[in-house]
């Protein structure tokens, strides 16, 4: 078996038993049954997920996989390519939204290159784990080769397996991509089932006839790889991108290890359902962070089984909505395992 | 003028030049315009109550305001009683959600004792400002005297002035008071007009016949005080609490020192809703954590102009929802004044 194949054979189905011993433990804290609403059924899922009624939450961390794409040269994109480099410098300087997010949430921050088109010179804190220098162009042949997307879905594993030994309880990805909203959108759509039109939004801000681009380069793409498409694998090397196998290998990796993991925006939900086709019972493991307005999104939540714990019509990736929903989990732990029990506080129950 | 008058001659209404300063900002920020959705919206409103594009969120404080209610003499509610004194004395053991919830998100929290039926004794930490032994049942007579009312009001004025004085940037209020989703209904359908059967829900869990009860209080509550029910000041008094009328104040202490303030639940927004009727300028300076699903929440939402937050499902009070709604604006706040500019990292713009 090769990497990936042993990662997910690792993976077990989350325990009811668990379950069901947290939901009785959730009834003798000191609130009414259930009045903590979604908070609970987190908090139920993180003690089955850790196999424990006292599972932690206190050491998470967000990993931002960064990559370009070949697509560009389609003109998808309101904004030039070498804004992904730019934008992993902003990350490793501290000013992007996610470092401040992060640093607001106090959540531990990793930047990987997986394949930004030109490497970046001189930049501490960056894990340098290059597939390629960027994927190719879809509308031409497959984005990667299978070897160069087994490279990319290696780091994304064992970067979820390093986080897991370090002592990480509570993980969350994103990504930095110019061109990767289109990516997405042809992984939404042959994944799915679901039309181009309604599956392919505007990204970072295309205009009419950006969004016109967008959409007639997605449908070429799949005319053009259609025989590929029909397992997940085939999608992801076909019309994916170097950062989404890694997202795809880290949800996983968090899996096999055993460790909550919150997706992010539309294209980190991408991988995240990729993951979920290769491997179905990765989905006890995931939290959906929120829903952005991409059209696509709330297609890919439904294909993962989740429901987004934000709805703030936030659309920027880099894990800021997972960074914001890590301290909803974080805060629904907290309460189930530092709450006293009604017998324990003397309070009256009904 | 009373305390009530001076406080709300104080509150002006946000600067709307302040909001669009902040808007302006917003576009020079490394991401694309509006992609952090809400937390836009949030943080520009911030600016605009601090009057300043480097507002600070890092000092937040929640007050938990408790009462009881004569009106559990008709037998509204699900818990007995006694329940309000020994949660008050949970909190202050730190055993509750919103203490678990409130050390989560490293926020402050104070307890006040506005009106428990009999005093706590030997509790450290208990801020003492009972206006008296809980209120009447007012399906016999008013809640609350005139003065009771206003002792109330002042608690909660006080209350956020004090927080203002020692450097609190961002507040967030809760309740406890068995019994007090029915003073809520009751005060929600006397202020919006709302039918008794559309603005009164299950609260901690009464069963049909309990709804039936508490359905029937309100009704008869509503006739009997029908001619002092014109005013937010005759609704307060006839059918509020307590702990209502200090949350209230709150909210009008809080307007009057520009500091921004986070409502909770069904029975906190139907203070903020009473606020908001007595100075609609108020209105500016409030966020609306969560909707519960306590049926009159939405129609109080709406009566205070507020989108609000968070979808979780909760219905516990207590300062939970503006916990982690409290997390939310202190992102937004972060991501405003610590994301660098295109221009200051090199970004490249559209």
């Amino acid at each position: 078996m090769n990497l990936l194949e042993r990662t997910i054979a690792a993976i077990r189905p989350i325990d009811a038993k668990w379950i069901e011993a947290a939901e009785r433990h959730q009834l003798e804290l000191t609130k009414p049954p259930k009045s903590l609403g979604r908070l609970e059924e987190i908090a139920n899922r993180c003690a089955a997920i850790r196999g424990t009624l006292s599972p932690t939450a206190d050491r998470p961390r967000i990993v931002v996989f960064a990559a370009d794409h070949g697509v560009c040269a389609e003109g998808v994109s309101a904004y030039p390519q070498e804004v992904t480099a730019q934008m992993v410098a902003n990350y490793l300087r501290g000013g992007a939204a996610i470092n401040a997010l992060a640093r607001a949430g106090e959540i531990e921050l990793k930047v990987v290159d997986v394949g930004v088109l030109v490497p970046l010179a001189d930049v501490d804190g960056l894990i340098s784990r290059r597939a390629s220098a960027g994927t190719r162009n879809f509308c031409q042949e497959p984005a990667m080769t299978e070897a160069e997307m087994h490279l990319a879905l290696g780091t994304g594993i064992d970067l979820a397996a390093e986080a897991a030994a370090e002592g990480c309880d509570l993980l969350g990805f994103g990504e930095m991509g110019i061109g990767n909203t289109t990516a997405a959108s042809a992984v939404t759509a042959a994944l799915t089932g679901e039309s181009v039109a309604s599956a392919v939004g505007r990204g970072t801000g295309v205009d009419d006839e950006g969004l016109a681009r967008k959409r007639g380069a997605i449908e070429r793409a799949l005319a053009l790889h259609a025989a590929r498409l029909t397992s997940a694998l085939g999608i992801l090397q076909c019309v994916g991108g170097l950062e989404i196998a890694a997202m795809c290998g880290f949800c996983l990796g968090a899996a096999a290890h055993r460790v909550p993991v919150v997706t992010d925006g539309f294209i980190a939900t991408s991988a995240a359902a990729l993951a979920v086709q290769m491997c179905p019972a990765a989905a006890g493991y995931l939290f959906a962070a929120h829903q952005s307005i991409e059209p696509g999104h709330a297609r890919l939540l439904a294909a993962i089984g989740q429901e987004p714990l934000l709805h703030l019509g936030m659309r920027l990736g880099e894990g800021t909505g997972a960074a914001l929903a890590i301290g909803i989990v974080q805060a629904a732990v907290a309460a189930f395992t530092q709450m006293a029990t009604f017998a324990g506080a003397g309070v009256s129950n009904r």
